[in-house]
């Protein structure tokens, strides 16, 4: 069974609802971006209902911006393809993992909402949907979760034993491989479950962070940005307040792939034609919008879920806190660049 | 917009996760003759998906237990008609109001379950599916809610003013018209709402408390008992620590209509032919199951929510108290055999 870790709920202080603006400043860059692939890519027969599922949507507002954008952008495309879309209904389904605030997602929902709202609770790393129900398949900063950690990772026999780190970035070849198999087995996972739910002629857009095949010998921001948690973590182990054995045992189950990592799989599968891929920046928080501490309350708003699932509420405290006083280090290295063409935009066709 | 005062959440002393045993053997009661319904009334055409929703699901398990009963009587009706199953995709929907605790539902969802599952907020005084989207409707102990409590019976102008009582058992044939013609309105609604739903062919089986026509003049189970919380209040009034004044303007917007209330509706909607609509006996708290005390537990699990939003929690406590003392008194009613025959059972087919 996929492992969870939930967005931040509620609507408190670190709740992914207050802290998703970097999230919805890559949807709106992505806003665009989608209009013109549903425009360009969609093939619409009004037949009745027309149904969009958010794979990985969290508790909002950001899923909702999305649909109404892609609900905006398919009825225009009815009216250049002359369809009356009148009667057409729109059903738009929620998807998260079960643990995901879903009383929260509900209770927000807009009220002059023009769609059939549905949560459908459940790992995406697995079937959700009957055969060919889905018109429109959506997922936006969700895939970069894989299902679980790598075995390997935290293995101390293992060649691929992560010692002293949470991620891998600046890792050996062995930890790096291991991440990239098991990106590779659940996106492979993912497109096929896909494949069985999505008519023949429907979209799916993918939208996640990446790394540009080209910049992938790189330094990539955030990896880096994981180094100052990992630091902050062995600080905490010097300090005696945890075990270094509980850092080395901890990995976080997050990649970032290459276009071309990303290419294999689809292709391996064989059920979709790539009809984009291509990477873009993210609107970036390079330019002055989003400081070092508005950072960390966006990666606490996301992350606290997994830290305190293995850490507890103390430690990950802590260590959030002493990411903070790294801030000035951080801000440094937020303006360097490396927020670049870090957004990989994907839109397939199911054949 | 409908109000809504969902069942007691989470799976604490008094949840409705803990305390639904009494809607639980209405629903046993019920099995037979839903597997019957089905076998008998259901057109079944193999097309894929084979949608099935609970209008009022609460929080489970018994809503559960009914999706499978019915998934399996639709197999075995597949069976009889020389069909093969083995294509057909189950989606189950389970329909509440927006502040049902879909949190727990999901996480209580059967690990082994043989359907899609999905949530839909929203109250079913609405419509909530895409048209012609649902074969098999189901609803269990949820329709004697009405959408709000009708405007005349806390009008202290009205001729229905219902003043000193919270339900209109024993009240002025005002009273009673006023619940009479809100229940006939709000199932008109929910009659027309899911006749746009429901594919033809498709059944709706509905499970409610009512009162054979025969039996409307005399007093009834649920009645009687809500008298007794009723009378509990009324002593909170007399002890100063509510003002009268706030029982006068509260009603329970619960009815119980009659078979031929429930048939005028309807008939007068005219998309659905009426293949059964009958009394039966809920398995009798009479027969010693159910003493006076769980049944107050049970009560409060359902109906905590309402009282809480209008009393606060404290008198509610303490009118929950008052009538735990009142228990013997309601054992006597209790045995008094007044529960037989008010459990109604509607079997509709959608023409």
């Amino acid at each position: 069974m996929a492992e969870s870790f939930p967005m931040n709920g509620g609507d408190g202080t670190y709740s992914y609802t207050n802290n998703s603006q970097f999230q919805k400043q890559g949807s709106d860059l992505a806003k665009g971006m989608i209009k013109e692939a549903i425009t360009e890519k969609l093939d619409i027969e009004i037949s009745g209902t027309f149904q969009i599922v958010d794979f990985g949507c969290s508790v909002g507002p950001n899923t909702f911006f999305a649909m109404e954008n892609m609900i905006e952008a398919v009825k225009n495309k009815c009216i250049l393809q002359g369809l009356d879309s009148k009667n057409m209904e729109f059903q738009v389904s929620f998807n998260d993992h079960t643990e995901n605030d879903f009383n929260t997602l509900f209770a927000s929902l807009p009220l002059d909402r023009q769609y059939h709202a549905a949560g459908v609770p459940g790992s995406f790393y697995r079937r959700l949907f009957p055969r060919a129900s889905i018109n429109l398949a959506y997922s936006s900063y969700a895939l970069q979760w894989l299902s679980k950690m790598p075995d390997e990772v935290s293995d101390r026999k293992s060649m691929a034993w992560n010692e002293g780190k949470i991620h891998y970035n600046g890792s050996s070849r062995e930890v790096v491989d291991a991440y990239a198999d098991q990106f590779e087995k659940d996106m492979g996972v993912f497109i096929s479950a896909r494949a069985e739910e999505i008519l023949s002629g429907g979209l799916m857009i993918l939208i996640m962070p990446g790394i540009p095949e080209s910049a992938a010998h790189l330094p990539y921001s955030a990896g880096v940005l994981f180094n100052f948690l990992e630091s902050s973590l062995m600080d905490l182990a010097i300090e005696g307040i945890i075990d270094k054995a509980e850092i080395d045992a901890f990995n976080l189950p997050i990649y970032f792939p290459t276009d071309e990592e990303m290419r294999k799989v689809i292709e391996k599968n064989g059920c979709f034609s790539i009809e984009m891929i291509e990477f873009a920046n993210p609107k970036s928080p390079v330019n002055g919008s989003l400081n070092a501490d508005s950072w960390i309350m966006h990666l606490r708003a996301g992350m606290d879920g997994i830290f305190t699932k293995y850490f507890g509420y103390d430690v990950t405290e802590k260590m959030f806190n002493k990411t903070l006083s790294k801030s000035e280090e951080i801000s440094h290295f937020l303006q360097s660049g490396h927020f670049n063409s870090t957004q990989l935009f994907v839109v397939l066709n199911r054949k």
